[in-house]
Order: structure tokens, then C-alpha cells, then sequence
């Protein structure tokens, strides 16, 4: 009588052990669909705000001290800064790239080994390109508020506030978009470490 | 008699699969400790090499016109810029970081699991930390060599070429070393998959 049920209490054991672990690689799935709707829509929304950013001062201009000062438009958009072009660049590359993967693993129900390491290395790379690229702008964006008066570069933020606000704004985004990213490789690395326990 | 060789032949193949996990733990083993080393004297060479960096330029300014122009000395270091200060305090950190972690894996001939996984970590953290940093000094590198016309904001490489060049070569290398932080980090992705087979 007492073999088949302690067979009942082994095979109870391994029932709740793979129940275990079904349940630990669905939260890992979950985790990371999350996290790449999250990169998706964070780099999405920074690439529009950073995108449509404009705006168009009266800037005052004396060219003859005894005539009147000039009245010109200026303008402020992301096409006059090599590293806005990048951000913004960064942003769609990423934004294309997490969109595309988030679909990819909405649809299958489980990845294949090599796929899953092939994705960790793309989400390791768009994280580098996003660090890069929000310090670009970051450094910038400091000198618009600030300018600095070793090189004579004088602040625009002054003249160009709401430029300036909705540019930091799209800034902030992206750089939680590379955190996102970050999440994704830290996750992936803490899933190979437990499979290879 | 049959018996005794066939189980010479398993025993053989199980002999050689050990040695080849031993080898291919070995070629590991030595990957990270020479990334580490790249990553340390990259870094700490970078930070020399923007440290040290300083030009002194006699740069003539005309207050008033019909006085002769005056000859002022101006000098370019890298604390007059917060993004070189950005790079030079990541290349310290890095540097430092690089340095422990290689002289720790050299007197270690097996390192824990978790203090792997711990590692990792960091080396993401330091790749990000690296590669936001780089981007920050190139945005103003290149503000510095080519201007904006439209924030009306002159390059300043003509009068401090040699600062420029010096700041560039410390530059690339802090660039190299964020991709072997980079590397460390797919060598150690690259092992967790093969053991998690």
C-alpha cells in the first residue's frame, strides 16, 4: 500500500516542479512582450515629439547702429543639429526594431533557442545606439539652456522655450527607451543564468 | 570480450566531450580576461589622454576700432565642457571597474556563478554608461570642428587644432573601449546560451 503512494508524492513533486516552471517562462514571456511594447511606444512617441518639434521666433538684428533694428523670423527644428538627426534616427531604427520583435513574439507562442539569442544581441545593440545617441542630444540640449562661455556659444533656450521644452520632453522618452532596452538584455541574461543552473 | 571495449569506447567519448567543455571553458576563460584588459588599458589611456589635454592660443580681440586689436591668452581644457567632463569621469569609472574585475578573474581560476551574473550586469551598466558618454563628447566634437550657423555657434578647432586632436584620439579609444564592454557582455550572453543547451 505504501509504494504507489509515495510513487503519487514523487509524481506530485515533478507535477508541481513543471508547474513551476511553466508558470516562471510564462512570466518571463509576459515580461518581455511588455517590455518590447514599452521600448515600441516610448521610442514611437519621442520620435513624433521630436519629429514636429518647430518653432519660429522675431529675432532682433542691428546691422547699422543709427538705423532700426532688423526683425527676422528664426526657426528651430531637429534638421539643423547633427546630433537631433541622430536621436531621431536612432529613435525610428529602435521604434521599427521593437515594434517588429513585440508582433514577432505576440504571435508565437514560444521561441526558438537561437532566435531568442539573436534577439538579445539586436536588443543589446539598439541599447548602445540609443545611449549614444540620447547623450548626443542630452549634450546639446545643455547648451541650448545654458550655453557656455569658454567657446562663446550662447544659450537659445531664452528665445526658443517651447522648442526647447517639447525637445527635452521627446529626450526623456528616448532615454527611458534604452532603459527599456536594458531591461530586455538584463532579462534575457537572468533567463539563460536560470536555464543553465 | 566485446563487452569491455564497447564500454572503452563510451568511456573514451565521455573523456573527450569533458575535454572539449574543459577547452572551450579555457578559450572563455581567457576571452574575458583579455577583453577586460583591452577595456582597462583603453580606458585608462583615453583618460590620460583627455586629462592632459590642454592649448593655449593668443587669440586677438578689437574693442574699439580705432585702437589696435588686443591679444588675449585663451585656453581650451576639458573642464570647460560638461560633456568632456561626462567622458573623462566615465573613463575613470570604467577604467577603475575594468582593472578590479580583470586582476580578480586573473587570480581566479573559477569564478561563482551569481559573482558571473553580477558581473555581467555591471559590464552592461558600464557599456551604456560608455557609449552615452562618447556620444555626449562626439555631439560637441563635432559642433567644435564644423560650428552651427543656425544657433550661431563658431567652431573652435581652427584656433585649438592640437586640443582637437588630442580630445578626437581619446575619444576613439573611449569609443573602442565601450565596444569591449560590449563584447564582454555578448561573450558572456554567448556562454550562458551554451550551458543553458
Amino acid at each position: 500500500m505504501d509504494k504507489p503512494e509515495s510513487n503519487n508524492n514523487i509524481m506530485n513533486g515533478v507535477g508541481s516542479n513543471v508547474k513551476k516552471v511553466i508558470e516562471n517562462s510564462k512570466t518571463e514571456r509576459y515580461s518581455d512582450i511588455m517590455l518590447r511594447a514599452l521600448a515600441f511606444i516610448l521610442t514611437f512617441i519621442s520620435a513624433v515629439v521630436v519629429g514636429v518639434d518647430k518653432e519660429t521666433q522675431m529675432v532682433s538684428f542691428t546691422l547699422v547702429k543709427t538705423l532700426p533694428p532688423l526683425h527676422v523670423p528664426v526657426t528651430a527644428k531637429w534638421q539643423y543639429m547633427s546630433a537631433f538627426m541622430y536621436l531621431l534616427v536612432s529613435d525610428v531604427i529602435a521604434c521599427a526594431y521593437a515594434g517588429v520583435s513585440w508582433a514577432y513574439c505576440m504571435a508565437k507562442p514560444k521561441l526558438n533557442n537561437r532566435l531568442e539569442l539573436v534577439m538579445t544581441l539586436v536588443d543589446l545593440t539598439m541599447m548602445g545606439l540609443l545611449f549614444s545617441a540620447t547623450g548626443a542630444a542630452m549634450a546639446i540640449g545643455v547648451l541650448g539652456m545654458n550655453g557656455n562661455s569658454h567657446v562663446q556659444w550662447h544659450k537659445v533656450c531664452n528665445v526658443f522655450g517651447d522648442f526647447c521644452r517639447q525637445f527635452a520632453a521627446g529626450l526623456v522618452l528616448s532615454l527611458l527607451g534604452s532603459f527599456a532596452f536594458l531591461l530586455l538584455v538584463v532579462l534575457a541574461v537572468f533567463n539563460l543564468y536560470k536555464r543553465s543552473r
